[in-house]
């Protein structure tokens, strides 16, 4: 039996990182390291570079793993689950390499462990099951926020938080006029027509390359998918999110 | 003209604050404080707490001001809106006493300045304009997922986060399976009925006298009520979060 903390480790500002995360690491036994997939080289960095902050350049033992590929060809939720298994497989092969066996695992998670991640399911699959914890982190909706100084929701009214595939297959949910969406590699904000919508987007949230654009959605689409294709091609990478709101009375026009 | 940062600082543990949030209190040449109005005479000591620990016993000058009595005889909306023109009012007053001008004051935020909080609205009422500018923080949902240890979202499924006044005057929105509730008074989890609901209950989240309660809804409503009613007793006040699922198959039983 042994510990698992995932710890929440915000969007790529190293300073996003809480005292209770920098208290985490230095507590870790052994720190598990993804090695490949994670082919955002920047942020696999970026990784190390929070552990040594946190540990004055002493950290604990790291142990790296690979992560598997994803098969795609059995099905969205049958690949997913398949990948999960596999990448569980990894963490144990990676928790074997380690003498003593660690009595504190940590890993770290980029954003928040609870939102769009799959480590808490993926912990699930492991055998011995460890006793888990969960460190939260600042996530990406947040960052986005953060970096353009405006209220997630109206006063008193929802929102409703969902993927690109989402807004692209079923369009508008009902009962929201406040929308986040993420996990979008294809600009479903296109899919948006009409002069109701504002959009507020970001990418590389926290980070030096940070791009932050906003305004009426129709005026300012073609703006962000240059924006984006052309930082994408830069940097080999882009992560992004936004925000998009329904007939909003004092939005900037762009 | 002078800067106004924003900090949210999580939901009352102290080691919620970030490492950016830290470096904003210590940066700041003024630091307002809310003395009455909060009347969460814990919360109050805590913000002071965290305010020492991020300045090693130094802080900058603290402004305190009065947050003013909210009138309930002139309708929601406009009540808000005459209560955020009083606040900002008092805001003014309090930077006023401050000399030399502090040229960045800080206010330190509950959770994060984004999520069902109002300085951001207040902020553009004052005279003269700050630039503003907004440090993510740990947000009450967070925090109780964290301390549940689950993920927020089914796998690439959306989740909506609302009121506890939408919920019981609206019934369960369309379009999610999960609902997030915040701002609840009331216990308004108790309008939902039939087996088909799972709650996830926080009170109190970061704090030592944290409460977490889960289950099928209507197998631990009465627990909660009763653990709700007695820890407000107890306290003189409290704050709590929780997370519904509809048709949740894999959840604990209570």
């Amino acid at each position: 039996m042994f510990d698992l903390c995932l710890i929440g480790i915000g969007t790529g500002n190293p300073d996003h990182l809480t005292r209770q995360g920098a208290r985490a690491i230095r507590d870790a036994d052994l720190i598990l390291i993804p090695r490949k997939g994670d082919h955002k080289a920047d942020l696999a960095e970026l990784r190390e570079r929070i552990i040594d902050d946190a540990t004055d350049g002493n950290p604990p033992p790291l142990a790296y793993f690979d992560i598997p590929p994803r098969r795609s060809d059995s099905g969205y939720r049958q690949g997913v689950d398949d990948w999960h298994d596999a990448i569980a497989r990894a963490w144990e092969a990676a928790f074997a390499t380690a003498t003593p066996a660690p009595r504190t695992v940590a890993l770290l998670i980029w954003g928040d462990p609870s939102l769009y991640d799959s480590s808490l399911r993926i912990m699930t699959r492991l055998d011995p099951q460890p006793r888990v914890r969960v460190i939260a982190g600042i996530t990406a909706l947040q960052a986005l926020t953060a970096a353009h100084a405006i209220p997630i929701n109206e006063i008193g009214e929802p929102f409703t938080v969902t993927t690109g595939r989402r807004l692209r297959d079923e369009g508008w949910p009902q009962d929201t006029e406040t929308l986040a969406i993420m996990l979008d590699g294809d600009c479903s904000f296109r899919t948006l027509t009409g002069k109701n919508f504002y959009i507020w987007w970001g990418a590389y949230l926290g980070m030096e390359q940070e791009l932050l654009i906003s305004g009426r959605l129709d005026q300012v689409t073609q703006q962000i998918e240059t924006a984006r294709a052309r930082a994408r091609a830069d940097h080999g990478w882009i992560m992004d999110i936004y925000l998009l709101k329904k007939h909003h009375a004092d939005s900037a026009d762009g």
